[in-house]
């Protein structure tokens, strides 16, 4: 398909496929004429996958072009490469704060304690030490302290056993770029819907102490 | 206390604390001299529960100062109180998918089976229902389909207890600007922390499927 058809099919204007051209984040078409290519069915799935991460996953075109990458290099596995876009939807953050010591501390318990695969320097685990030292600052810790995570212990279990229905409904022999765009998109918008159900549990404990 | 001294306890600056003061966030100390004015406790709880809607909850200037009038007025009691400041938390977006209709149905049967205590016209709903929105555009569902919530039932029932240990933490006898702060501070703070836990759980999976 021309560039025109490749437009329509993704909904995606020319000008914005030109950009994602231009800095590497879809790869070139077949060229059939001077100034003219030809595009199939990995352009379209490269195309989902980059708005996925640009528009559901908000990350950087520095991050994208990573997590494209390790897409594109198929001596990359399928769960190194999940990493790499796990790693690229944690958000950068200055992390200077005295109290990051032992929050890291306590996530590496957690983690430990649950018995959960993941890789040591995974920047999810900075994500939830992110958590401990805004929590200590909020409750006026002294400098050094953090809080600990025992009161998630409970929840642990039913989330192991959602994710595994999630990542179980990734369909077997999907291409690379359709399987990533799956697990980015999977992680960000039921991500949404699980902070929704906190947040009903929140109200109703809310209404349960104070009416 | 004199603005500058408001400015060292809250850790803001003067010029913040003036813009706070004509968008009619903190209210006005007690004149003590032709442009002087002196500040209590009062305003320093204020000046952490706008920073916490501002920079913790994103808040617009306009639903901040909703919450504020929500705070101010004793009339309104404290669950109602949180209400505001829970639906001023929801990001505002453009709901005109075909899709809302049955979404916002599956959100009422999913509030009904766990026997939740939201209000009816809460934001969290229309929050849970632009998941289903956007999990079935994801999944390219036939037009007006949502997807079930079936999945997250497991999930409620350590939700409902974890909302329960949270919203007993807040202190009994606190100021309402305080109670609000710390709600939404908490709403904030641990919801990235779950997030963190779920995302590990993902990858967990994901090493167990596919290493």
């Amino acid at each position: 398909m021309r560039i025109g058809e490749l437009a329509t099919v993704t909904g995606t204007p020319v000008a914005t496929l030109k950009y994602y051209l231009r800095e590497g984040l879809l790869h070139g078409g077949v060229a059939t004429a001077v100034n003219q290519a030809s595009y199939d069915d990995t352009h379209v799935q490269r195309v989902r996958l980059v708005r996925a991460l640009l528009h559901m996953g908000h990350l950087s075109i520095a991050d994208a072009q990573r997590v494209i990458a390790a897409v594109e290099d198929d001596r990359v596995d399928t769960h190194t490469m999940f990493g790499v876009a796990q790693d690229a939807l944690v958000p950068a953050a200055e992390r200077t704060s005295s109290r990051y010591p032992a929050a890291r501390a306590e996530v590496e318990r957690f983690v430990e304690r649950h018995g959960l695969r993941v890789r040591p320097d995974a920047q999810v685990r900075q994500m939830l030490a992110d958590t401990l030292v805004a929590a200590a600052d909020f409750l006026r810790l002294p400098p050094g302290a953090s809080i600990t995570t025992e009161a998630w212990d409970a929840v642990v279990p039913a989330l192991m056993a959602l994710a595994a229905h999630e990542v179980g409904n990734v369909p077997d022999g999907l291409p690379r770029a359709a399987m990533t765009e799956f697990m980015v998109d999977g992680t960000v918008v039921f991500e949404v819907g699980l902070m929704a159900l906190r947040r009903m549990a929140l109200e109703h404990a809310s209404a349960e102490r104070f009416t």
